[in-house]
């Protein structure tokens, strides 16, 4: 195979929300470099490639970027094919532009494969669209994150009628929803937390915008999670987990009342 | 088979951009119901299903949404299974939502399977990343189709700091421009429009904000074609087409000054 680096997309956990491109790419992989959060059932495609874990995770001992980089581009340079597995998609809070680019600037042939994004997963698998005619004419991805230092308006989110979806905001709850009342969000916005999208352990909770710390607290809410917020939560058929994602839970919970847990209740 | 409809992300138009579940639910499928932007080299993977083209596209003879609802119903009731293959993701611009309410309330079985959205893939083939550390910690995915009754609020878009994906704007290309510009975007945003995201046909162009109706012009810019708006467009490294993408045309644009036409100069 050609000295390449492929930056796919593992999708937000569900190993079937994988696309064919990656799955083609890891086939061609004599190196794969995943990440933390990506589930190692995808490694089924690549049974020959040698692994290498380089997961980072906010407050764990954690694989430097640098390190990260310098490994791919030796690896490229002794002519291996490598994959470098996200989570989610590269692009979308996945530092892909930043490690495209490096690599690029190095004479390396990167391709990048888009995957599925968490946020989206997990609304899907809890029945919300995140559009809606009539309710909701867009829908804005944002991270909590604080490493990143480019600016975040959250007076034109709240007023920006769109779904806004928040990743990685477990550890800054308080923050987004002082954040969001000041802006003007109504505290009776519903907001859905979705802990691990489209994973068998996926658990769900809702709860008004002015409840968030609240629900969060009792429901014992942990990372890896997504916020799904707005009126789209709330939207008739919205509230009903898809059963057949969450390995034969039943589930039935279209007639829950807003604040209830969307939390698995059957064990 | 069990009667049960699946709403599938057909994806962008690569068809490898296909999820490996949209491909399980293809297998089971006994009707296929086709929108007019999915890619039909899709079907390969429903060689024995009954197919039925349920297009709509703006000004063109379209099926009613409800004559495809109730289509779909029937189906259904007769047992079979059927898949609804949309463009991109069900629940990005896609009715997913609301065709999957109505159908559950007919107590049909219902399983959304997402797919990657346009404004993703097509951003990701231009070497675009949607967020990027230190200049955009988020993007916003909005329709520009007016059918949609729902408000947008584009003082809150332009001030939000994240880059600004526009889907279904090639018709309103003067509004959108005059919108952003008296909400206060700067005229030198940086403007990707992209047509056929993902596919072999697709081009794409770049234009500051100011110029956007005359370069569109000069580019004879068409539907389908979505807008990538915000400085991410002009970040180091994110004016490279993949050059994998489109089918051995040599492309060769890093160092295309800002404004230049990012279009398909080989053909």
């Amino acid at each position: 195979m050609n000295a390449k680096v492929w930056l796919v997309g593992a999708g937000p956990g569900d190993p079937e929300l994988l696309t064919l491109k990656a799955v083609r790419a890891l086939g061609q992989a004599a190196v794969v470099m995943i990440d933390d959060l990506v589930n190692p059932a995808i490694l089924q495609h690549c049974p020959d490639a040698r692994v290498i874990a380089v997961g980072k995770r906010g407050g764990c001992r954690s694989t430097p970027q640098a390190f990260i980089q310098r490994l791919m581009l030796r690896h490229a340079r002794q002519g291996r094919c490598v994959v470098r597995l996200k989570g989610g998609d590269p692009c979308i809070f996945g530092r892909g532009g930043e490690e495209a680019c490096w690599l690029q600037a190095r004479g390396i042939e990167v391709e990048v494969v888009n995957g599925i994004t968490a946020g989206l997963a997990g609304a899907t698998q809890c029945g919300i669209p995140l559009t809606l005619r009539g309710i909701s004419r867009g829908v804005t991805l944002v991270t909590a994150h604080t490493q990143d230092d480019s600016p975040l308006n959250w007076q034109a989110l709240a007023a920006s009628a769109t779904t806004l979806v928040i990743y990685m905001g477990v550890a800054r709850l308080a923050d987004i929803q002082q954040q969001l009342l000041a802006a003007g969000m109504p505290g009776s916005t519903p907001v859905a937390m979705i802990e691990n999208a489209s994973l068998p352990g996926q658990r769900a909770c809702r709860s008004p915008l002015y409840q968030l710390l609240q629900r969060a607290a009792e429901f014992e809410l942990k990372s890896p999670a997504v916020l799904v917020i707005g009126e789209v939560v709330n939207a008739a058929g919205a509230l009903e987990l898809q059963p057949q994602a969450l390995d034969g839970v039943a589930l039935d919970l279209v007639f829950a009342q807003p604040g209830t847990p969307l939390a698995l209740l059957a064990q």
